[in-house]
């Protein structure tokens, strides 16, 4: 049988469901599952993302089964429209839009109102008998269809689209000045002469036959899943490119027949704070895309209520049905068309952190949905959004009294954010590289600019709603937004922002604050401050009972941490780090580094000491100066983890990192420790190394100078060896680094184990402790077997790990990093999530030959990747033990642990 | 039953035999072999490595079934004797004696005439009648035991023995000069003034119990095994410290009875040039320790002929008998005791490369081994001596005539060699490491001088035969030694070198010139130049017919090849070296690296000017510059290489390395390609890399600059097309560097595959050529089966994969390596023999992988490890298709190829 390239929907009954989102898209999907529950959809059919696979891998040509099947499913849908497609007197109109398996709004191109030509104009006419209505939408199809499919772009980013300018020169002519205002007689001219300027610059004629018409908008919405946007979007949100977008194809009904026509978008519950309320925006004689173009600013739904209850009341009832059917919070799409409802799309509504949290706590009381999938419901990534932070509401307040509030727009993306303002994506992207924090400022964003939106802190618009582009990837960016603030007068050309009324000029490169969780845009900078839930956790400002946010997030983690199986461990090496991991609710430190401890204060000094000694004496004379600091450290760290696992890395940077660089420096050590700048400097030069990453370091340095490691266990065991004194538990583990095979683990272990003896009875106690190693080196987990015999645990490294593997010194990719990224070399950068396939199978050869030789070796990760959601998922399907992350990760860590012990589970 | 340690032998009867090896060592080995091809061996008994084993294994205590096997043997020794160890009457003495698995001539100690006290003395002075021969074995006896067993060492280094000290003071005090003049009663003397000094230094007792001299000298020797010496040696010959030592505990018998008494030395055939005859030297009234020592000069077999004609009859008979066991040349250490012949040790017989292939062949004339045996006989890295150097032959009569031959010892090591004069070990490393050649100069050498012989080209020594140490070590590390040259008066507290009747004072760090093939040595630097064989082969300017060393060579290497499975290739970039290569048996190229070919002449001002270009224009502009000069390059090799395969390999190295880094190269080079200085600076800095190994290089080149991919393959291409116009076969292989993923490969493949294509259109001419990869990033070992589908070979870069695999930086090892040394750490330099366990791991992957999804992939190596023995032997096993090393190592890995595939076989 041929493969099925084409699904339809129509009438109440569809091929396709919900769960075909790989094949259908997630608008084709949901489309069809709109259909199956009898939600008033316009039919259509979904062309699969198969189609799109096929289509890049035979030169851009469709499967030659593709033709029939589209014909087919065409038929049905004529046959249920009542109508035909380019019939000239009864005409079906139809739309072309993409549908990716991930949502990427905006990416990729539509086309609409395919069908008419200057035949079946007439029939529409005669049909509607809104002449101005059919030739306005004539004119918009031929401008899309011109810019999408026969590609007449701007000429160079200055020129305005050559579309834009036929009709400016027609309301010059017509001396009009809105849209609003053109005759049926402009709209038909425009048409043509948009015709004409296609056939000057394109050389080709605009096609007249709506099949030819139908086959050139299915495959230019193919090809934009390659275009840049789509590109940067996919990588920005690691959707790999052979995912592919689905086409659907649907009969067009028309919000802008007139005033008993409109169209909104809606959430069924607030994306911004979670709230259970009916949430969105509609456009009385308006086609979808001004709504989410952003260009008009719409009416929220309670004015529709008002305006229209009977629909109000349709759509309130598809809102119910929506969430019962779906479990979850809905974003809409829907078109009045003379007072008949019709729903264009419907997906999971996206909705920042908290709401998310908020909307995942109230369905499990709604008994909506299950806990489980209430922890399913939260991306880890967004919780973060918890954790970002707000204004002082009083510096607030003060900046309010002293005249500093410009201006109030939409909430659209929660956060306090203070940046440099900057007028576009380029100069954004620039000052960002520079350092500058970027608050970047536009009438309306476009798809253009996820690049600027990426590299800014806060984004601020004058035009668009809620569910505008700008606040849509706001949010999911997890940047801070405020939207449609119309106050605003940008002017593009000076770059500056003024505000009737207001005596301030906000020019390119001043402060701006916004405040994206109640909209206020502030001139100056503003303190931010800590998250409420930050305030009771770390600084211990707010009581919990006070909070509601709070209380949505401790319920929320309860759960999270009944379902996850991975324990939570945090990298900190000062006490303060210790106790906020701790509230963030880490079960131990996974990665101590000892060398942090060695600088600050004097003890830097008797670092330096020791590494300019020529002999074993002089740098035990120094260490011995550094035991009472780093005992000291120790001590305090153990007190705060309270008997909770401690895993210290004994010393791992290259000496050199140690030393003064600086002339004036080196003579000050010089003076200090009695020595002079030509030795200083000699050591120095015969410290430096071709490829440190690779040269003198980690357990190398405990080898050669054993007299290191040996300081560094005592501190460690005389630290533990005081705090039990004090009646506390301590669990010291000891890790050694860059290990690559076991006789050096065997070398480094017997000092350990000696200090330790020799601590215990000098302290007249007993304590244990474990001794482990980093896996960081590729031949470390190739022999992995082996050192296990020895080493009671193993933590991965895979920052090292890593670039080892891949060869890739992460300092220096910068210089051949873009061009993968452009070539789409690679399909994830892997110093963010580890590269499963090369480095991750490494990972499991280790744990398999390790647990091979030592059945109950423990097992974690202390690479950056620990608090890394997808990286966390893979360490939980090796079976670690832990993963150990960043404070501030740990909630992040906690719920990704729990997501893969839950999907886990589900398969 | 209990483990059996102990293993008599005697009386034509022994328990062991010659297979033995890794139980018995190799000493006892062949004390048992001998003993049961009926050859007379003064019986006695081994203890077997394991205990060795056991011993250290056990805090140096030893097994205790032990005790009870070894009195047994003793036992039988005393029945077969006729006398009991320990008896006042009748008493037996003992020799105990390293033996390992591999000879370690002179690294272990050894105690002879145990069960002499001041009883059985007398005993023994009865039965003797000699009492001076018996108070000179005890003082003999009392001295090596304090040395050995007592630990009775100099101070310092600058302190004499303390037994010679007693011995010179005696000598003083009796005003004799030789110890010959000892009277008895001096030596019994001395014997006690021995055990007082030891008594003084150590505070413990001479045993008198001969049972407690036994155990005591058995743990004694066991405990050598681990002594500096030793460590070394195994290091410097692979030798792993897990095969321990065995230990053979002996009857004596002694050629210092006086005149009817005597020992040798001597191998079955001349180990120097491979010549059948009788080849040994002899002392009488000597113990064996004497010659090897190489403090008395001994005299030649054929004085043995003319003093001892019966002895060396039987001798003669014991020669060839061995011959014919062994199926080896042999080397014999014997005795005579008052006329008769003792055989107190035989093994197969260290020998020069040239012996060695000479024996080889000779033997297979006469039927005593087959080709395959032959081809086995030889060690590959011997067969490196064939093409050592030598000195040209009129230059060197040249300085004779003018009075420069200093002086002419032994032919010891042959080659040619000529260096800066060192006297000491010390010395002599430390001018190694400053990048000298030196000679190392001595009296005689010891175990202890094995660093400074290790670090010398060439060996001069005024004392000792052709095996004494010096000889024997030189031989075996392949270095050119003069040995015995006693004309020579060394003093080494001047560091001065006289020659009684010669003008000269060399004085240290001037230069001599020594050949060790005759033995001559010669003031001033002599031009050393190509060995015969090399004047054959590469230089031309020998018939072949006329080398008698290359006849034997050409014989030997034809076998070789006729067992060899893997095919050789060499590492080559320039015609005459590709040239020479072939000579050398090269079946084709397996790295040709293109940036040498960048340096040189005007093209590396291309190469700069491409690299300080800021665009793809100004690239490609200065690599159409380049371009002409890789054609020619590439023309060139594809004639010289006549058809056989040529692996090219695009760009590898950071762009930085073509730049220049001194202020006055910059100037000029501003000036040449008319930019500024600055320029210049700017991009040094941005080329700047903190890791350069793992920075921008190797294929990432091609991807941030396609066009050099595309130049570098026109040249390619376009020199095939001219060299195949010219009739001739080309067969080139294209490879790029770094791949670590699959997607990298595909798109320098594509340039590759364009460019081919397009210059197959250009030149109207088709062409074969294949695109494949090194695997040089762990990553691309790990993902071999998706990188396969696309590139035709694989060819393994080990250097970089060691160091990666390792995270070892080669340039930045020496920091730490010396501690892994000195400590054991690593079995052996993994850049110099493949690391089997990790790295080869990898290796055996990406093998696997490789050919599940390509069966027919080609595989290759061309890592520095090519080229090595060992290495060879893993790729064998892996199955590669070839292996790549530098022109001059192709006969070397011919024959371990060949090896390899025997040896497998064999199993």
């Amino acid at each position: 049988m041929a493969t099925k390239y084409v699904y339809y929907f129509g009438k109440g009954k569809a091929e396709g469901k919900a769960d075909m989102k790989s094949l259908l898209g997630g608008k084709g999907a949901n489309l069809a599952e709109m259909t199956n529950i009898k939600l008033p959809v316009p039919p259509g059919f979904t062309i699969t993302t198969e189609v799109c696979n096929a289509y890049y891998a035979n030169k851009k040509k469709f499967p030659k089964e593709l033709k029939k099947q589209l014909e087919d499913a065409l038929k049905k849908v004529e046959k249920d429209m009542g109508c035909k497609f380019g019939d000239p007197l009864n005409p079906l109109l139809l739309s072309v839009r993409s549908g990716a398996r991930a949502s990427m709004p905006g990416m990729m191109d539509t086309v609409l109102n395919l069908g008419l030509n200057d035949t079946t104009v007439k029939g529409l006419i005669a049909k509607t008998g809104n002449e101005r209505f059919v030739y306005d939408s004539y004119r918009r199809f031929v401008q899309m269809y011109g810019d999408v499919v026969m590609d007449l772009k701007p000429k160079d980013k200055h020129q305005i689209d050559p579309f834009e300018e036929i009709i400016e020169a027609k309301k010059k002519k017509r001396k009009i000045e809105s849209d609003i205002d053109f005759s049926a007689q402009d709209l038909k001219e425009l048409a043509e002469e948009f015709k004409l300027e296609i056939k000057k610059e394109t050389g080709m004629n605009f096609p007249d036959d709506p099949m030819e018409q139908l086959w050139g908008s299915v495959g230019a919405v193919f090809r934009s899943w390659m275009n840049d946007r789509a590109i940067v979007y996919r990588k920005l949100n690691n959707i790999p490119v052979e995912w592919g977008t689905a086409v659907n194809v649907q009969s067009m009904v028309f919000g802008n027949l007139g005033d008993t026509s409109g169209t909104g978008v809606a959430f069924t519950r607030n994306p911004s704070n979670g709230e259970n309320e009916f949430y969105g925006e509609y456009l009385m004689n308006a086609q979808g895309e001004d709504v989410v173009a952003g260009t008009r600013t719409p009416l929220p739904m309670s004015e529709l209520k008002k305006a229209k209850p009977k629909i109000y009341k349709q759509l309130e009832q598809v809102r119910k049905n929506l969430e019962k059917h779906y479990h979850d919070m809905m974003d809409i799409e829907f078109t009045m068309q003379d007072e008949v409802l019709y729903m264009l799309q419907c997906r999971a509504g996206k909705r920042t952190g908290y709401a998310s949290v908020r909307i995942a706590v109230d369905m499990v009381k709604e008994k909506l949905i299950s806990e489980k999938e209430a922890v399913l419901r939260v991306d880890p990534e967004q919780l973060n959004q918890l954790l970002r932070p707000i204004f002082s509401l009083t510096e607030k307040q003060e900046a309010v009294r002293s005249g500093k509030l410009l201006a109030t727009g939409l909430n659209a993306g929660p956060g306090a954010a203070c940046g440099k303002v900057y007028f576009n994506s380029f100069d954004a992207v620039n000052a960002h590289a520079r350092g500058e924090t970027v608050i970047l400022v536009r009438i309306e964003t476009s798809p253009e600019d996820i690049r600027g939106m990426s590299a800014s802190e806060g984004i601020l618009t004058s035009r668009g709603g809620m569910t505008s582009h700008a606040a849509l990837v706001a949010r999911q960016m997890g940047k801070v937004c405020v939207a449609g603030c119309g106050q605003l007068d940008i002017d593009y050309l000076l770059k500056t922002i003024k505000v009737k009324g207001k005596p301030h000029i906000i020019k390119e490169g001043d402060f701006l604050s916004i405040d994206g969780s109640t909209g206020e845009v502030i001139v100056g900078k503003l303190q931010a401050k800590p998250s409420e839930i930050l305030q009771v956790l770390v600084d211990k400002t707010l009581k919990p009972e006070k909070s509601k946010s709070y209380s949505y997030y401790s319920t929320f983690m309860k759960w999270v941490d009944k379902y996850r199986r991975l324990k939570i461990r945090t990298n900190a090496d000062q006490p303060d780090q210790c106790e906020n991991a701790i509230a963030f609710g880490a079960e131990g430190i996974g990665l101590c580094r000892t060398e942090h401890m060695f600088f600050g204060g004097d003890r830097i000094n008797a670092v330096r000491e020791m590494i300019l000694a020529y002999s074993t004496e002089g740098r035990k004379k120094a260490l011995a100066k550094i035991l009472p600091y780093q005992r000291k450290d120790f001590t305090e760290i153990f007190r705060v983890m309270k008997g909770l696992p401690v895993t210290i890395r004994t010393l791992d940077p290259p000496l050199h990192e140690f030393l003064p660089h600086t002339e004036n420096e080196i003579t000050k050590l010089a003076e200090l420790i009695g020595t002079n700048v030509d030795e200083i400097k000699y050591k120095l030069n015969a410290l430096h190394e071709f490829n440190p990453m690779l040269g003198h370091r980690g357990c190398r340095l405990g080898i050669s100078f054993p007299e290191i490691t040996e300081m560094q266990s005592r501190a460690i065991f005389e630290a533990a060896a005081a705090v039990i004194k004090e009646g506390k538990k301590v669990y010291p583990e000891i890790m050694i680094p860059l290990i690559g095979n076991e006789k050096e683990f065997i070398e480094q272990e017997t000092i350990i184990r000696r200090t330790a003896e020799e601590v215990m009875k000098e302290k007249k106690i007993r304590f244990k402790y474990k001794v482990g190693t980093m896996i960081e080196i590729p031949r470390a987990a190739i022999v992995a077997d082996k050192i296990a015999k020895y080493a009671e645990f193993f933590s991965f490294g895979t920052n090292d790990l890593t670039q080892m593997t891949f060869g890739i010194s992460r300092d220096d990719a910068a210089s051949f990093m873009p061009d993968y990224r452009e070539k789409e070399l690679l399909n994830r950068d892997p110093f963010e999530s580890i590269d499963t396939e090369g480095v991750g199978m490494l990972m499991e050869w280790a744990v398999r030959k390790g647990r091979e030789t030592r059945p109950d070796i423990k097992l974690g990760i202390c690479g950056e990747h620990g608090g890394e959601p997808d990286s966390i998922t893979f360490c939980d399907q090796l079976g670690l033990e832990y993963v150990s992350c960043s404070p501030f990760r740990v909630p992040v860590a906690r719920l990704a642990a729990a997501r893969a012990s839950l999907n886990k589970a589900k398969k």
